[in-house]
């Protein structure tokens, strides 16, 4: 007998806490989360034991960041009454799903994994990688899996992690004959990456080119002023290049104008249009957009107890659930299992 | 104010549960717990977790173990109201105190390791080692440390485990300027290895060189005649050789009458003493040694209600020790702790 329910998919989605969430975080996937509440079963993973897989020299910067995170969640409109915030350390049954599949993957196979060799080169481990970070897909593998997730938003390149967690899934299923977890399939936004405000490719705090969804009016029109446009585009009658006009990027991302848009690209084309129209109008749809995003984390920052039940209720469900999974694969597997309730 | 309980060392030990338990495990381990568990605080992990780090193909012969292991225990001699016995997967902090460390660890300490590259080579992984299994020294470190355990009874093989999880400690220790974790020695028996019936160095089950602690009498004197003894002791007339021949080995390990030893010992280097008198001692030695254990086994393998709650009261005792560390070790840190108990 199907509710309603079980013909919605369940997504698992979230985030490492540990920084503040910016607009590249926005156009990439909290945009979407928003939307896919109302269509799926949507889990959000306040991701703080993953985070401390290369953190672990600063837990206080992972812990601050959860209830940072949990206030952009809110800020931008994800409704913890219809989607489900968990804190990734409150889920003991996902370190131990972890654990046993650990046992299920080579080392090798975690080597060859492009996205963790990508982000060891970036990191700059070198040799000293720690151990909890080559293992990191493993524990996204519990995560996905505890979850029974079937469709899991993410960057494409991180399309190799759900191949490592479906690897596990058919591994899984074929040992125990038995359909006990479901594959699932990663989701890659239509559109692309936000680059940086200085045209390089990441957005990231780190690097300071980032407009944090916590921007303040005077913040976003400094930002947008220092922006990235076409440096050969000296005279306001010289003609301008829109491709690689950080500019524009943001426009195509934000400006939901899309005719005025595409006149601003012409005239920019054959000259005529100064940098300056460009950004004042830039300036006007962040700000716009920023702005209630802004008051509703200042309202809600206040208010701990609510941040606290919220945090509280989806851990309770999480747990439940995680719980629950773990029980079931241990059942199929046929592990040692000892009843505690009584 | 310490009580006189405090006083007492923290003792970790235990068995992967992998197979029955045989005379090689009595020798170097159980016969010692027996004595230890009257002088100090001592806990037993089933290791049902760690098994499957090289048996995940096979989950079903870890969780038989599990019982057959207990049955064991209590056979030899240890007392669940003094010894704590607690299964490993039903200690959740143990995997979360695991994913936590794994982080403090590099990839190159793990493979250095040689307790682990000794038995990578004897399983003949090759290349493709579990990650479970790489890991399971760190899974060690959660043991030890999660019972604050400061004596860890291993075998000579086993001590540079021991020092991975002091690694471990220090590192924590140094990063939260607390001294959250004690650090740990290795206890080596004075005996060293029993050598398996056949004279080769180590006793296995699965090398079929084995006297189980369940074997009947029958079964003791039907290995004690397949031992081996000296080659070159043809004729009883002969003088043989002491060094080597498996049944004094035997002896010396199980009869308690040495000054009795001593004299067949000298008997046997002058020649006139037939092999078949002293493997007639040791069936005798070692069937007074087994025939109650094998009774106090199979009486309790009757108990089923008295077995689940000796592992059902450990398993209480080990969370509770296994959470408050675990809840210490994350305080220390400063990671985010959400209270679920309201």
């Amino acid at each position: 007998m199907p509710s309603e329910t079980d013909l919605r998919s369940v997504i698992l989605t979230g985030d490492r806490t540990t920084g503040p969430l910016h607009l590249g975080h926005y156009v990439g996937s909290l945009r979407n989360r928003v939307a896919l509440q109302y269509q799926h079963k949507q889990y959000l993973l306040l991701a703080d034991t993953q985070a401390l897989t290369d953190n672990a020299h600063d837990p206080e910067k992972v812990r601050r960041n959860v209830m940072e995170v949990t206030l952009h969640y809110l800020g931008v409109g994800i409704d913890p009454t219809i989607s489900t915030i968990c804190v990734q350390s409150a889920l003991p049954a996902l370190a131990e799903l972890t654990m046993l599949y650990l046992n299920f993957v080579t080392v090798a196979r975690l080597e060859r994994n492009p996205t963790i060799k990508d982000e060891i080169q970036a990191r700059g481990f070198g040799r000293d990688i720690p151990a909890g970070f080559l293992c990191y897909p493993v524990g996204q593998a519990a995560d996905i899996t505890g979850f029974k997730a079937t469709i899991v938003p993410v960057g494409e390149d991180q399309a190799p992690l759900i191949e490592q967690t479906n690897e596990i899934v058919r591994r899984l299923n074929r040992q125990t004959s038995k359909s006990v977890l479901p594959e699932a399939r990663a989701l890659i936004p239509a559109i692309g990456r936000l680059p940086g405000v200085d045209g390089k490719a990441k957005m990231s705090k780190s690097q300071g080119n980032a407009i944090l969804l916590s921007a303040s009016d005077e913040e976003i029109k400094e930002a947008v002023n220092q922006m990235y446009t076409d440096p050969d585009h000296l005279r306001i009658s010289d003609p301008g290049r829109v491709e690689g006009n950080v500019v524009f990027t943001y426009l195509d991302a934000f400006d939901e104008d899309r005719e005025a848009i595409a006149e601003l690209k012409a005239h920019y084309r054959r000259g005529g249009l100064g940098d300056m129209v460009l950004k004042r109008r830039l300036i006007s749809v962040l700000q716009t957009l920023l702005a209630p995003i802004r008051e509703r984390r200042l309202t809600l920052a206040q208010d701990r107890d609510y941040l606290m039940d919220v945090l509280q209720t989806g851990a309770r469900i999480g747990r439940e659930i995680t719980e629950a999974t773990k029980e079931e694969v241990m059942d199929a597997l046929g592990t040692f299992r000892l009843d505690l309730r009584s």
